[in-house]
């Protein structure tokens, strides 16, 4: 089959057309891929950065994590899942045994293996993955969308870490690529009173205006700007904070109230500073990240959204390209692009 | 002045031009009452029902608790308001010393004063009132909005007593009246995925409808409803009992799932039936209610949505009358209206 | 094998010496039972009340469902356990499909199962059970405190339910049965300020006071106690009602302060009035109960305060005995007896 | 009178004997001190460190903002106090008006004004004090202990910022200063399962051990014991970082487990690295701190355990002195002190 494979500890994937077709183990499923999407640690993988080195890879191995499609083929001991189900796929295998997976923190699981790293990914017209991370879609629901989900899971569990402190709440944003921007639309869709967006690019800085945000540069007078629209209150009442840069969080800290609350969604590539005594104690802001979506309240969530229909997703989608074309897709994430899509269909 | 006055233990009230003008006293302002709304509460005392008497009135007594005004006069001892200031009207005076004031939950104050009940109210042309409970109103919110905001007050407290878990969530509301079609409104503006409103009158479903919600008879197979509409999640998430029908609360305890918060808001005249093994214990309900206000959260969270142009109220009011039509003003209120105002200014 | 055996749908239960050995299947273990205990649940099923009735048995069926073994046969599959291992038996069965044991709630599982009902219980020489509901003991605790684990955990269970609001508290328990002594144990092991316990039985009321509680008869002045010992705080922080009778939920009411917080763990034959206006709206009080044990956060916790050194358990084991003594424990259950245990290896 | 006196912008006090005596204004007592208490506060206000000066002191001032004394006159105004009651003081004097004040945060407070800083403190005969900030003692609590009730606060609020999480739980302290022992203190009387104390210097950790921690030094291997001691468990479940060193943080967020909680109490001079990729993204840990005591769940807190008798503090008592001693009493503070008493009945 034609696959996007990572096969040496260096730069680049290999696009190749003969990769073995996968096979249904026990307790696993085959899909047709019907559609994938990038992520930027995709473009960590390729670039080959230190923080993609520090997942170790079992190479060779078939890239991609985001992505949906339909049941092919059901293995042995397989019994929620027929042929022809159509599933998006979390990219998290949890142990289920660890202390975390014992208590309802799967998300932290310690011994957590990653599709697209640890076993073959979706970046392929075929991937073979466990029942456990298939999430049966609502009828209706199109591949592209849910390919969609993994992604957008990371911006809903943002939104559930802080206890859905956006309803009704002021809200900030830093970092406005496609997690970011699913957090403005879920603030924006949960009745915040205001949100504010924050990202140096103008393309995504576009995309947060046309959602209903109020769009910033980062030196844009963000904190006065959310002390003015907030008034006696102080500042803002949460902010989350999904661009990865490491000197943003100060600019949070300034712009929001007392007893706000921080969610950390970008994980920078080195340690913060923080000021403890004038943030954390005297200014009683609590800080908390998220990694990954929760197993499964998070799925839950967001199917409830889509299926109701309160929440749609396909804006996020400027690109759509095939196979072939990973190294063209891998240089559009820094540039004017939301959501790029693999369409294996597309050749 | 003109006034409604409650004058004796009996039914009725009455209208009155010659009721003496207020003086503000230390810590207090008098208002020029803008605008004045009545409760189901109002239409209680009218009728003088044993939950009426219940209160203790400090008989003679202008009535009315739901009112905004503009501030004519500041007595000695007041820091924060000047002449000319628009506010509306917290009706409850906290103690401020009892264990509940001391440790943030002054709605449960064991002393609380009510107004137009234990000082006099606000059915009149000028009220006395502590500067502690007068709110100020964002320029630009007209007052007949203002006095709406005690009422809509209590849908807000009923939201923040669920943890704001409307937003992303199913909603099921008992009762639409005024308090529960702020609730069926915040649902909706926070992001609910369904919000069903039950209510035997045909006008208030109406209005429910309107909303956005989806209007249901109370025997209209609610349950089945909520549970076919969230498929496997096995009921709606949360509920709001508003109608103060004890017998409403079965209902709402089968038409949520397991781990469902059920909230309070509306007072049934006695005890209700709860079937604790089956609803409390094993389907892992988690049973609550407000009374008033939070004190100043709920505030401050009303007046964050309606400053930002999020929230809007006035579509409450379906009635303006004169103080002098007080009989007709309780009238309506079993019947085809929403919010009836009490505008001194028309006479 | 000797084991007691509910045979018919009927009253009492037969102990007989030829019943099959059980065989470990797929997932699942063969344990050498140490050590069982009876549980109010037993006495029921004995007695088949209507309750009992409303577990749908599937008879016949071994008994028993708190209980502790050595592992001595492995079924195919079994990944965690090796013979020799020395285990306490979760009793519930939860699915893992459905919306509440996929989101961490599976103490509600929709489609539970229960040892000694649905399938054969530990009221036996050997017991087949899933490898999932088996908790390994730390090294030491001997198989007598094992057995006791999964009543104990449902006194936990009822503290984790109550947001370990026991620390630093006002606790008032009713009912001085095995589950709420330890509750009253816990609350006292984590410092709180006064633990009230209720019960008519003068045996048990001795047993809560050796741990140190306050022990009061039903109409022993509870309510006024309550409040003299916490002054001007108005009533203790939080109540646990474990005697299952309807009627003691309103001394509880009344015995706490305004904003408490009502745990139910006994299960009441019929529903219960329930004052709305008066104490979840005015009062402010949460009521929330429990079923079971939290998979597995509660079990996780009774462990580490076992291991610890810092709980033990064994004081409430106030009876041992034969398999084939059924008829006489059970009896013993409802006069001066906390703990029966049955221990196989006596006869 | 005689008092301790903070006249100028530089290293030091002044010990006098003719300060003017104080006179009851509006809303205010005046106390006769029995007992103050010496923080590491005013260490640093003796030292004039950059953090002292950042306080903005109304100089001259009386230092001393832990105290507790008589009532010897009652100004205009006061409803709660009378000549001959006993009273602990909060050292904070919240404004009432602004955003946290409303919200039930006043520990917050934007213009928070503190006692021994911006009015006169009670290193002295007698102190006058608002009302407000007076909290009656329980009969038979002598006046040193009262004066430990500000400081042992800062670690009852500690305790409540986390949840009241060290019930049950494992807990490691990282400062057994006064702070940090009443922190262990607590997680002991409320029923933690380990309690681990870290600190340089020996006779802390002694202190820390007879109260029943396991005490180790900074470079003693925390890490490692905390993960032994918990297994599988993977680390301990809360942490508390009362040194003010910055560099612990790092040794916490190894020893905790997933999802744990740190909160801050030490206030560093400087700002800490906090690693938020590793450890409050993947690891789930959430940061928060603490700013003096909850008003005034604290104090109610704090006052239910004295009064109840199962909290005592008078351990934390090292040294009694003289008012004329307080260079030699600031000099005990780096040393093997815990609690340093000022006794103005000595002299």
């Amino acid at each position: 089959m034609r696959a996007v494979v990572k096969t040496a500890a260096e730069r680049g994937a290999e696009y190749v057309t003969d990769a073995g077709d996968p096979k249904a183990a026990e307790g696993s499923v085959v899909l047709e891929v019907g559609a994938a999407s990038l992520c930027g640690t995709d473009r960590e993988l390729y670039e080959w950065t230190p923080s993609a080195q520090a997942f170790n890879l079992d190479l060779p191995v078939v890239l991609g994590h985001e992505g949906a499609g339909t049941v092919v083929e059901v293995g042995p001991g397989v019994s929620g899942l027929r042929v022809g189900d159509r599933v998006a796929l979390e990219s998290h295998l949890a142990c289920g045994q660890c202390f975390p997976c014992r208590t309802g923190d799967a998300h932290t699981c310690e011994r957590t293996r990653i599709v697209g790293m640890h076993i073959d990914g979706v970046f392929a017209q075929y991937a073979a993955v466990p029942e456990d991370i298939c999430v049966k879609l609502p009828a209706g629901l199109p591949l592209e969308s849910g390919a969609l989900l993994e992604a957008a899971g990371v911006a809903v569990h943002a939104v559930q870490r802080a206890g859905y402190a956006v309803a009704g709440r002021a809200v900030v944003v830093s970092g406005a690529g496609p997690v970011g921007l699913v957090v403005v639309k879920l603030a924006l869709l949960m009745g915040a009173a205001y949100v504010v967006a924050v990202d140096p690019n103008p393309f995504r800085r576009a995309q947060a205006e046309r959602l209903g945000a109020i769009a910033l540069q980062p030196d844009g007078g963000v904190v006065e700007r959310c002390r003015e629209l907030t008034g006696r209150r102080g500042g803002f009442d949460v902010a989350f904070e999904c661009s990865g840069a490491p000197g943003t969080l100060t600019t949070l800290f300034e712009a929001v109230r007392r007893e706000a609350t921080v969610v950390t969604v970008g994980h920078p590539s080195r340690p913060a500073e923080v000021d403890i005594a004038a943030y954390i104690n005297k200014k009683g802001i609590t800080l908390r990240g998220i990694f990954g979506r929760r197993l499964w309240e998070t799925w839950e969530q967001s199917l409830l959204l889509l299926d109701s229909g309160r929440l749609e997703l396909d804006w996020l989608i400027t690109h759509r390209m095939k196979l072939s074309q990973i190294d063209e897709a891998v240089g559009l994430l820094t540039g004017d692009a939301c959501k790029v899509l693999l369409l294996p269909g597309l050749g």
